[in-house]
């Protein structure tokens, strides 16, 4: 087999459809988030960032900067080791502890991403808890799907936040076997929220555990940035909760928060845990700065709902229709696989505003979108730039504009 | 079901058989490599780490150091994204080149961990090239073992570094199937190396691209630290180098190299790549100061090499037994699960000597071991007292002296 041409053959099937990425190269300003340096082969210019997963800017954090340069400082570069063996620096326990407390958890265990974080535990959980049904969101996460893959138990898709399918399908299964419901609190993609407190009702009446992935929400809901299911007051209704401290907290790693025994037995059996380098002393050290800023702060939440809400009546006075959700994501609907990824072109070339396409296989065709994520560190005229941007293109771009 | 009582009774399982693991909670100390500060329950005190991945001591080189301080100020603590929405950054892009040009291929591409790089790159492989057939030593790392099941192709495994065995499964498939042969340089329990040009040899007379974990042989073995495949002057033999910035270089991350069309490839269709945050721009810039540094400098590697022939000869005077391998792994034999984490818990608490014990199932049972890895850190003095000590704990454990 010619497998240069068939790799060559794949990729040009992906160009055809209009599929194929061009990752944006790009150079984060520290101190002038969301500000960033493009490169390109002409040269480089300064770009506004409106599509970031560093929700807060805390990525800029001053005690989350002084916190990973001190750990580097003490500990240097690497853990040196997986955690069993010489990699388990005093900053994980200490960030493990950190995140226990925050969901109102006995033991939280990290990872070194999120995806290896559902990937993990949900295939552990598959793999070694007998006669195991998962049921999972149908808009879950990838990680979320290949980790029940992975488990190659008995896998229920029940239709996106829909809690009579839910219950017709948990009602549906062996009531002896051993269930879990496995969904998200917001969603990434159209920034819905699940109704969580429903859905454990659910799980107590047919005996199953709770697996609620809070990557989109920590750090930005509830009084502590515990997530949406802090705010409603249900974290302790939740069997595991998982989260992320790339997004919102800014650094790097994923992790769980659960019973003593829940992560300790992860912890002892997961492959994708126990075979692998630890995180770096400095990722750890400095998510601890961010939760723990997070925690007592309430300005960087509120400053950023503000800019939501903002950003929503500029669009709307302007006519740039955006689907509406209870979240902080803001998706532009564009509904063309061809103008989205034209938009996003002009918008980073033109505008020097860098918003990525979402197209097709990341969310269904003719919902092509702009994913806007307005943080608290856009100021006024960055809205104003980015909106009336927008308008331009929309005009010249003949698409529709919302029904006012 | 009583989730919490199968958990618990799981981990009672473990207990009994004696593999429970409890990780050394350690704190680095960065100048002063291989010393780190042990916390337990009664305080803290100073070990010597033996067992270490940081194989070089890299984590604590100055330009690493340096530069990862350097790239937070510049760009701030996390990447703000996954590859493809925000979060390429521009070291991403020179890291990539620097192992490209490090592995004499057209292209690299860079994953969250080495566990990564194996399990998307075999999985995605695995599962869309139509009928491929993987040939895995008996031997391969939980990764990539992982990795090729989660290819759900079908998969031959050979046995470990057995030139006849394999030549034997390559002629009794099908001849036009595609075919990938995957294994490593350097083994991690026994130290011992492949044969990577009659396996070259091999995959030529097939048709069969060829997949070489380098992980625990970057940074230390060629001239330029390309790993076993430069020294004995094969890189360009080979499909596919995998290899890790967590070991020898320090920091974290994994990668591939290999051409332009099938980095391509992956970076396009492996959803493990896809769909997680990109590595921090500091672990990206520590990684490159690592590699340039080790591309230039040969002290680190002769120092390395001098003091595992000065451990083996201590270890050979002292008639303590070692595994003899090609390799700078060390792994001393103790053969009984029971007795190696009793020598090793003494070790630690006794002489603040620090080396993890290996138990089943990482290794077989029987083959239990004290897995030491020396570095050009350890001074002579830390030597005498490693040796020393495990003089005395043979002694007092009754174990089998090797032979003269």
């Amino acid at each position: 087999m010619d497998f240069e041409a068939f790799f060559k053959s794949e990729l040009g099937g992906l160009h055809e459809e209009g599929r194929y990425r061009v990752f944006a190269d790009l150079e984060r300003q520290q101190g002038q988030f969301p500000r960033a340096t493009r490169y390109t082969e002409a040269g480089s210019h300064d770009v506004t960032v409106w599509c970031s997963n560093d929700y807060l800017g805390m990525g800029q954090n001053p005690s989350v900067i002084a916190a990973m340069k001190e750990a580097i400082d003490h500990c240097g570069a690497g853990a040196g080791g997986t955690r069993n063996i010489s990699g388990t620096n005093h900053y994980h326990v200490l960030l493990e502890q950190e995140l226990a407390d925050l969901h109102g958890k006995e033991s939280a265990l990290i990872f070194t991403s999120g995806y290896i974080s559902n990937w993990a535990t949900l295939g552990t959980l598959g793999q070694k808890i007998p006669g195991l049904i998962i049921f999972s969101d149908a808009l879950n996460h990838a990680s979320m799907i290949e980790g029940i893959r992975y488990g190659r138990c008995e896998k229920v898709i029940w239709k996106h936040n829909d809690l009579k399918d839910l219950e017709a399908k948990l009602a549906a299964a062996d009531p002896k076997a051993p269930k879990l419901i496995a969904f998200e609190s917001v969603y990434s993609m159209d920034g819905d929220i699940a109704p969580i407190k429903e859905i454990c009702d659910l799980a107590d009446r047919f005996g199953a555990m709770t697996y609620l992935d809070e990557v989109h929400a920590v750090g930005m809901y509830g009084p502590r940035g515990g997530g949406v299911a802090e705010r409603e007051g249900l974290m302790d209704r939740l069997t595991i909760i998982e989260g992320t401290l790339g997004k919102a907290f800014g650094v790097m790693g994923g992790y769980i928060a659960a019973s003593n025994a829940l992560c300790d037995f992860i912890r002892s059996f997961a492959s994708g845990f126990i075979f692998t380098t630890a995180l770096p002393p400095s990722l750890a050290a400095g998510a601890i700065a961010s939760i723990r800023h997070l925690k007592s702060s309430q300005l960087e939440r509120f400053a950023h709902q503000e800019r939501v809400r903002r950003l929503r009546s500029m669009l709307d006075a302007s006519g740039i229709p955006h689907m509406p959700n209870p979240s902080h994501i803001v998706p532009v609907m564009v509904g063309d696989a061809a103008k989205c990824k034209w938009i996003s072109d002009i918008l980073l070339d033109n505008f020097n505003i860098y918003v990525q396409p979402i197209n097709y296989p990341t969310v269904p065709k003719k919902t092509e979108r702009l994913r806007i994520t307005p943080t608290p560190l856009h100021s006024d005229a960055d809205l104003e730039h980015l909106v009336g941007a927008l308008h331009q293109l929309w005009s010249r771009c003949a698409l529709a504009r919302a029904v006012a």
